[in-house]
C-alpha cells in the first residue's frame, strides 16, 4: 500500500485549508511556565440560515462553505426536497447570513410554524422531523473493504488541517474506496456533516459508492444524518451512543466506530464488511496521530 | 502532595456512578478481528423540558439527574431568576419529561414566544438571550492555584467515569481548591453543566470560591454558561475556539485550556493564576490517561 505523501491533498475534490486567513486566530496568553505564548485558535461565528422569507436557524460555525452549510442543513432538514429548484444562495459576510431561494412557496413552513407552536422550540421539532423521514430510507449496497478504511484512516489523520493546526474542531469526509473526496471541518460536528450534504446537492453527487469518516461521536443525530443523506456507512476514531447503534440497525447503516491502527468495532450492517486487509499487518498510530481523537 | 486512591470518591459530593444500569447498555457486534465483542455504550435519550404550563426544549441526554437538568437548563436560559421559588419539579420516566413549577405565571413566557417568532428557532433565541445576560456579569475574585490545577487534572483523570467505561460522553466537574465536588457526565456537555448548575440551585450552593472543570472545549457557549452561573474560572484538557476567548476577556472569566500533564495555556485573566507549584515536578500522563480527551 503506498501513501501519498504527508501534505499532498492533490487527489481531494475539497481538502482543508489550514492556512486560511479568517479560519483561525493567533490569541496571546500564558503557558505553564509563565512564558508568553501565541496560540492558534479556530474562530467560531454565527450564521442565520433563511430560506425564501423564512429565517430558520443560527448556527454557530468557523465560517467557510457558509452557501454548502445552508443547503446541506436545509436538505438533512428535510426542508430542501430532491429535484427541488434553488434559484439563488446569497451569502452575505457583513450580516452573517444565508438566503436559500427556491422556487415558489414551500410547505415546509406551514409545517414548520404548526412544529414550533407545538413542542415550543426547534430543538425537538428539529429531531422530531428528521425521526419521520427515516422509514423511507433505503440504504444502497456496498463493500466495506478493510484495506480501503485502513487506508482511509491513515490518510485522513495524515493530511494537513485546521485541527492539526488549532484543534478544537471537528472533521467529516466523503470517501469513496480508499479515497477521501470531501473533508470539511466545523467547531459543530454537525455543520461538517451539513457542508459535505450541501456539497453533494450542488453538485448533484450521488451517495452511491461513498461512506462517510468522522472525527466525532456518532450519536443518534449523526446516524440519522448520515441515512437521510443515502450514505451506507459511517466510521468513525470515537464511541457509539446506545441510540445512534439502535437506528443505525433500523435503516441497516453500517457503523463504524473505535477505529484507532488496527482496531475498530462494528456493531451495525455488519454484512457490508469485507475483510481483504490483515490487522496485523496495520502499523499503531504514532504520537501524532493519536492525538487526533475527536474534540469536545 | 498525596493522591486518593484511585477509586475513593468519598469526598466528591456527587461522583459518577459507572456501574449505574440506566446509562449503559452492552451492545453486540464484532472487533477488528472478526471476533464478536460486546462493548459497553452510553444511553442518549429525549427530555422534554416544561416550565409551568410551556413546553421549552427536547434535550438529548444521558438520563441521570433529570431534574438537576431541567433546573439548571432553566437558570442558565435566564428563564429561573435568583430567589425565584420552585414549587415543585416532577420528572415522568415513561414520558420523559420533566416539568418546572414555579410560582405564578413568569414573564420569559412572552419574551420567549416573541422570540420564537422572530428567529423562527431556539438555536438563534437562546444565544440572543444569553449574551444579554452577560453585561452584568461581575465574577467573583478567586486564587486560581496552579497547584489545585495539577491535583485536580489528576484526581479527575482518574475518577471512575462512565468515560472511563463506555466512552463517547463528555464530563464537567465542580471544584473548590483542590477538591472536585460534583462531577456531572452526558452525552451533550452543554448538559453536563446545566445538571451541575441545577445542582447549585437546587442546593444554594454559591459560585464563590468554585471553578468549573470540563472535558469539552472551550466555545463561546460554554464560556457564557459559566460566567452567567457566576464561576470565575473554567478549565480544559481541551482547546479554545477564538469567540469563547473574547467572551471570557470581557467577562472577566479565567479561561485555562490544553491542560495535559504539566502543561496548560491561560488566554485570559491570568490575573487569578498563583504560581505555587513547579510545572516540571508534575509527571507527564500515562496512557490510560491522555486517552481521556473530550469526546466529539
Amino acid at each position: 500500500m503506498q501513501l501519498a505523501a504527508r501534505d499532498d491533498v492533490s487527489d481531494y475534490l475539497i481538502a482543508p485549508d489550514p492556512g486560511a486567513v479568517r479560519l483561525t486566530r493567533a490569541v496571546e496568553g500564558v503557558d505553564h511556565t509563565g512564558a508568553r505564548a501565541a496560540i492558534s485558535v479556530v474562530e467560531e461565528r454565527p450564521l442565520t440560515i433563511f430560506l425564501n422569507g423564512q429565517e430558520i436557524v443560527t448556527a454557530m460555525t468557523i465560517g467557510d462553505y457558509p452557501e454548502y452549510l445552508a443547503l446541506g442543513f436545509l436538505r438533512n432538514q428535510g426542508m430542501l426536497q430532491d429535484g427541488e429548484v434553488v434559484k439563488g444562495v446569497d451569502y452575505d459576510d457583513d450580516l452573517d447570513t444565508v438566503v436559500v431561494r427556491t422556487d415558489g412557496r414551500t410547505s415546509y413552513e406551514e409545517k414548520l410554524k404548526k412544529k414550533t407552536r407545538t413542542s415550543g422550540c426547534a430543538v425537538g421539532t428539529v429531531f422530531g422531523d428528521m425521526m419521520e423521514g427515516l422509514e423511507e430510507v433505503r440504504l444502497p449496497d456496498l463493500a466495506v473493504k478493510t484495506s480501503d478504511l485502513y487506508a482511509l484512516a491513515a490518510r485522513i489523520n495524515r493530511t494537513p488541517s485546521l485541527y492539526l493546526e488549532a484543534g478544537a474542531i471537528h472533521g467529516t469526509v466523503l470517501c469513496e474506496g480508499a479515497r477521501p473526496l470531501v473533508y470539511m471541518e466545523d467547531v459543530g460536528r454537525h455543520n461538517a456533516v451539513d457542508k459535505i450534504a450541501g456539497w453533494m446537492f450542488s453538485e448533484g453527487v450521488s451517495a452511491e459508492g461513498k461512506l462517510l469518516y468522522t472525527t466525532g461521536r456518532l450519536t443518534s443525530e449523526m446516524v440519522i444524518k448520515t441515512a437521510l443523506m443515502g450514505i451506507p456507512a459511517l466510521v468513525s476514531r470515537s464511541g457509539f451512543t446506545a441510540w445512534g447503534v439502535e437506528i443505525a440497525r433500523q435503516v441497516g447503516l453500517t457503523l463504524i466506530g473505535r477505529m484507532r491502527g488496527k482496531r475498530f468495532v462494528c456493531l451495525s450492517g455488519e454484512d457490508r464488511l469485507v475483510r481483504d486487509a490483515d490487522p496485523e499487518a496495520v502499523p499503531e498510530e504514532d504520537g501524532k496521530s493519536r492525538r487526533k481523537s475527536a474534540p469536545g
